[in-house]
């Protein structure tokens, strides 16, 4: 029967481990004692195993569960469920990482564009992307428009909304959405370019399949959404409705119960996030770089067939430091720089320039013409 | 215009908490500096503002911000990301409590049954519940409805599936409703009770459709779902597609980033929940009496013309506890023991009605005959 590795760290005194080991097995399998189970394939085939218990600091442990992938049900929520449900109410365990086996895996697509199809969405060869935000929220639509519509003239690649910009009486969706894109297609036709704007997806599921309806009614080439506001399987199926490339935010996702890497990157890409924002190392966040590089490689290793996701490094970067994000990430990157182009002020269409110029200059392949 | 207050506890140094406070401030409502909003209305109206600091422990610190409520939209899956959006990447930050306005929880109508909806589905009078779960999963759909049977026929007045019980292979979902609701309509002639079964709601938009659908066509009385596992607003959703009440369960909830009475009490009562399942102190989980407490009275006390949404102390009780726990919540309680019951074996019916024997004595009103 099919079997999975999950790691998971725990806190305790070496002396616990293996009971507290004991313990997270059967909290996330079959969440009773052992003893009065008499179904043998229960057993034998439900019960999660304890692979492997292993000081990795004083007080720290990486356990290694093997649980069953039948209890899955093959289902998003319910993998989420049985990895981590239970035990996110135990405060001494971190759901580290996950091996995802090929029959719960043969279940998703993945990204329907990935990196790449991102990048031809905006033509921009094989370069690094350039990503900025529309704030702030309070603004009418008609202000965010104009705004997107210098960001998109400035060459930006995708004017996304600030995520916090949702379906707000001052800039409600349908309003905002027909706005912005009006505003982005005139800047592209003056630059000749092909800016996209990416509108702020939210709500319930009545409220995502009005706002998906209105995306496809106005044109709208990419979206943005918060998969563990909406809930994983919602994110999953909301991929499944839409015929662009989708940007995931990772509000409410935690700073650590479940490492970054495995549930921004992972996870978010195996649902089908094309991008996936997380909070750079040295910004607003306090992720380190070291889970950042790990975020960013599971988002776009080699993995079955599915397409890479692009990461993009987020919150408080700056133009100043795009040099170095290239050089940590390379060129597969989607760079977002929101309020530091907005510190412009007046200056900001030339910041935004400076920052695609800069962009397109380290990151283009030598081959490529400048736009 | 309308504000509202959240409570946050920031961990850092007292020399440095005004400067974390404002950043949290701005973090939680324009997501960008100050300096460059040149719009009166969103300095004036949309962004955060710090309402105090105080330090509450060594390095601990309670920051009080007002939130503007037009940010929320009147949703609460965007409330949940003005209020822990960003913030939950941050580890130095736990969300407390929050005050939400009138204006906002208009639009919420509470538990459709509440407590003593839930009482008069299963004709308890006013004394406490009880509940137990069907466990493990891996059991087919026949064994459970025996087992259904079984506890049915002890008198325990809900016995719900196992949360980890979903639509898996070896009991899926329509087959293992149809026969549950079998088995307790069997029960029920036999004792003339009112035992319900409430079987486990899952999956994304489309497979929950499905599952309401069979739920009404089975006429079954009573459901569990998992808020945090399929997103706030789709849980709200899924309670204003059902006709019988709705039992949360805090799967995913996480142990402290939001304080488990606000999220677990107020809010799934906020959004519906007739009953809302937590880990009680003294189990296999780690929550205090006083947390535990604080969680029931967010469930239960008065709140605008919200119906009382009845705790549901688990997580590894006994029987032996039930005198502490009605001693400790008073009646206004449904207890919830499920591996304890098994670990009877083949005593389990003598055990299941020891459970409910000593329920009815313990909190009966004294007018009030036995069934």
């Amino acid at each position: 029967m099919s079997r999975f590795h999950a790691i998971y760290h725990v806190r305790c005194a070496a002396a616990d481990v293996a009971a507290r080991a004991a313990a997270l097995a059967l909290e996330q399998s079959i969440e009773m004692p052992l003893a009065p189970v008499t179904s043998d394939y229960v057993r034998d085939e439900i019960v999660a195993r304890v692979e492997g218990c292993a000081q990795i600091a004083p007080g720290v442990h990486a356990v290694t569960l093997a649980l069953a992938t039948a209890t899955t049900g093959g289902e998003i929520g319910q993998a989420m469920n049985m990895l981590f449900g239970n035990c996110s109410l135990q405060d001494d365990v971190t759901l580290v990482d996950v091996a995802l086996p090929d029959d719960f895996l043969a279940g998703f697509r993945g990204p329907r564009y990935g990196l790449d199809g991102m990048r031809e969405a905006v033509g921009a060869g094989s370069r690094a992307l350039t990503m900025t935000a529309l704030k702030p929220q309070g603004l009418p639509s008609a202000e965010l428009a104009a705004l997107c519509e210098t960001f998109a003239g400035a060459g930006l690649d995708i004017v996304k909304d600030d995520h916090g910009i949702t379906n707000q009486a001052y800039s409600p969706f349908a309003a905002r959405v027909a706005a912005c894109q009006a505003a982005v297609r005139r800047a592209n036709a003056a630059t000749g370019g092909r800016s996209v704007y990416a509108p702020s997806l939210s709500g319930g599921p009545r409220q995502l399949r009005e706002q998906v309806r209105i995306v496809h009614d106005e044109g709208v080439r990419m979206v943005l959404a918060c998969p563990m506001l909406m809930g994983l399987a919602c994110f999953a199926e909301l991929v499944d409705e839409l015929r662009c490339p989708v940007i995931a935010h990772p509000a409410l996702g935690g700073a650590s119960r479940i490492a970054p890497p495995l549930l921004f990157g992972r996870l978010f890409r195996l649902l089908g996030a094309d991008a996936t924002i997380f909070p750079n190392y040295g910004g607003r966040f306090s992720f380190s770089r070291e889970t950042c590089e790990a975020l960013a490689h599971a988002g776009r290793a080699a993995w079955r067939d599915f397409r890479a996701c692009a990461p993009v490094p987020a919150g408080g970067m700056s133009v100043e430091r795009v040099a170095e994000m290239i050089d940590v990430y390379g060129r597969d990157v989607c760079l977002l720089i929101g309020g530091n182009l907005l510190a412009a002020g007046t200056d900001l269409p030339a910041r935004s320039r400076h920052f695609v110029d800069t962009v397109r200059r380290l990151s283009s392949a030598p081959q490529e013409s400048a736009r």
